[in-house]
């Protein structure tokens, strides 16, 4: 056998790209189906293995797949089911990991959330490499996070740990959240977020705003990211408070696990300075003393279209190194069905 | 050479414990120094030595100490020294693993916080026997956390991950906490907390209560647990509005790392149900639904007499394992000077 591949998968809400990764991180080909095209999980899993097929066969790499790794919304790694994810047609609960090592007959597969699939490409790949203490927030339509100690995914004892966009940082009249509760982070300073605090600014002030020229329940974050970069005040305001915000929460998530560096990425953190530097401010003055200056607060390294592909694929590596030091017996850390194959 | 023992070793600010431990977790012999006898750490590490001396002889002891596991606060697990400790007399930063280690001949030491520490005597001889992730919250006079995932405790990049007694519970008009912000739980849900919510409610409420026969300044958490439990109301009351801010509080922890249990340990602790059902009530209102139900609220297995000892102890053990496979190369897990040996 020549070069050893894997199976890098993303399934995002709208596609599911696939890539075959080598062992540097280099991403061979790619391609996608939709992820939406069959309600039914079997139709999908049918497309998915007749797509990744056709993209094995024109790279002549049906036999170099070592490992299959997938990030997925709501993917457990420990169960290798989705569990209830929300922009997903296929059932409250669908054995994933299984259901894929089936379709391309046993090899073995890991599956985590996207956020924890991110944070292991930065670790392998990106600005993270060589952290063993770390925590990746992903900035887009909500906000995700993968944590990482001592050199490891932290999954928690059921596999959900790392909802860090789900601590609550307004107690009080806090912002309805989509977990159902109030005052998450996430109502705040995803991209969704950064668009209600343009509509809550435009109907609390009355300071003149570019963004006032857009009917106000149009504007997205990427209108106030424009808005700001062209010197709107009001719009430069919006990432104030959304860095402000982030700022108070990183300190409260440094007191628990101390991490080198917190990571961000995703649509939102391609604001760049207009985010990093008023969450500098606020982290530098909301953290406890002992860890005032530690934590650096920098952006991914990865390009956001191969990001998702290459963290997946590190869990392929992941999956096919637990398979080869344990062929047989079932691992807490792997989807039992998948470590028995 | 018979039964090996470690020796464990609780510093605080008044008494520094010390026990003989065996491989079960049987503390054989004790004994204490006063910590602050000698303002120089040269003068009290020879105390110390004599005292453990003296303990050792009296139980033929003298050959059979495998390591040395020390909980003290502001120890730091990864140098080995102790930073800032704001109650000890001995200067800024203190190489207590490497003074320790000298003195007993080279026997491994290694060095954590108290709270750590107790996470680790919870984790080898208490309730968290078989956990792989847990909190331990420490709620004494200030409030501690020894956090632990994938079976490891959490140091962080530095060493001094686990601060969570100073994670911010009221972001706006939060009272000083003695770190030199405002708003932590430890300025909250401590002994020092509880008797200053009791002061609050005495000065703002009118409502009688048994606390008023008391001096407000003098009022202590034992005050508030004893006027509790004879029925005061308001006094229960105070219980309650602990124990709300805690739940809150883990809420948010277990969004982090989704722990097994989170365990409590110290003086607060023994208020029981007072304190236990507020929190699970605040705790199941607050959660995010995913986590709803599944973490354990517990109390400690230990006896507080025998419990830091035994953390430190654990310590031991590992010091000794870890000087065993890696005898001459320096461990970044362990103080280097100790490694070394």
């Amino acid at each position: 056998m020549s070069k050893p591949y894997v199976l890098g998968i993303d399934i995002g809400g709208t596609n599911t790209v696939f890539g075959i990764v080598d062992a540097r991180g280099h991403v061979v080909a790619s391609d996608s189906v939709k992820t939406l095209k069959y309600s039914d999980f079997n139709d999908y899993v049918n497309q998915l293995k007749e797509g990744v097929g056709r993209l094995l066969r024109a790279n002549e790499a049906e036999d170099k797949i070592q490992g299959i790794g997938i990030g997925a919304p709501n993917a457990n790694y420990y169960t290798g089911e989705v569990v209830n994810a929300p922009n997903l047609p296929w059932g409250p609960v669908v054995p994933l990991a299984k259901a894929v090592s089936e379709a391309f007959n046993g090899i073995p597969v890991a599956i985590t959330n996207d956020a924890n699939a991110a944070a292991l490409g930065e670790m392998t790949y990106g600005a993270a490499r060589g952290m063993r203490d770390f925590i990746m927030i992903t900035l887009g339509t909500g906000v995700g996070s993968g944590i990482v100690v001592n050199g490891q995914l932290v999954y928690g004892h059921d596999g959900n740990a790392g909802e860090l966009g789900h601590v609550i940082v307004k107690r009080n009249n806090g912002r309805i959240c989509g977990c159902g509760r109030t005052g998450c982070l996430e109502a705040y300073c995803s991209a969704t977020g950064v668009a209600r605090t343009a509509r809550e600014f435009l109907e609390i002030r009355t300071d003149p705003s570019e963004l006032r020229s857009i009917q106000i329940e149009d504007i997205t974050s990427k209108d106030v990211y424009d808005a700001a970069i062209a010197g709107d005040k009001l719009a430069k305001e919006i990432f104030e408070y959304t860095g402000t915000i982030l700022g108070q929460a990183f300190a409260d998530m440094i007191a628990f696990s101390s991490p080198q560096a917190i990571i961000l990425f995703g649509g939102l953190a391609k604001s760049g300075d207009l985010l990093l530097k008023p969450i500098k401010e606020s982290l530098n003055q909301a953290i406890m003393p002992i860890f005032r200056g530690k934590t650096k607060i920098i952006l991914s390294e990865l390009r956001e279209s191969d990001a998702a592909v290459l963290g997946a694929s590190a869990l392929g590596w992941e999956a096919k190194y637990r398979a080869d030091i344990n062929p047989s017996a079932p691992q807490s850390n792997l989807p039992v069905e998948v470590a028995a194959d």
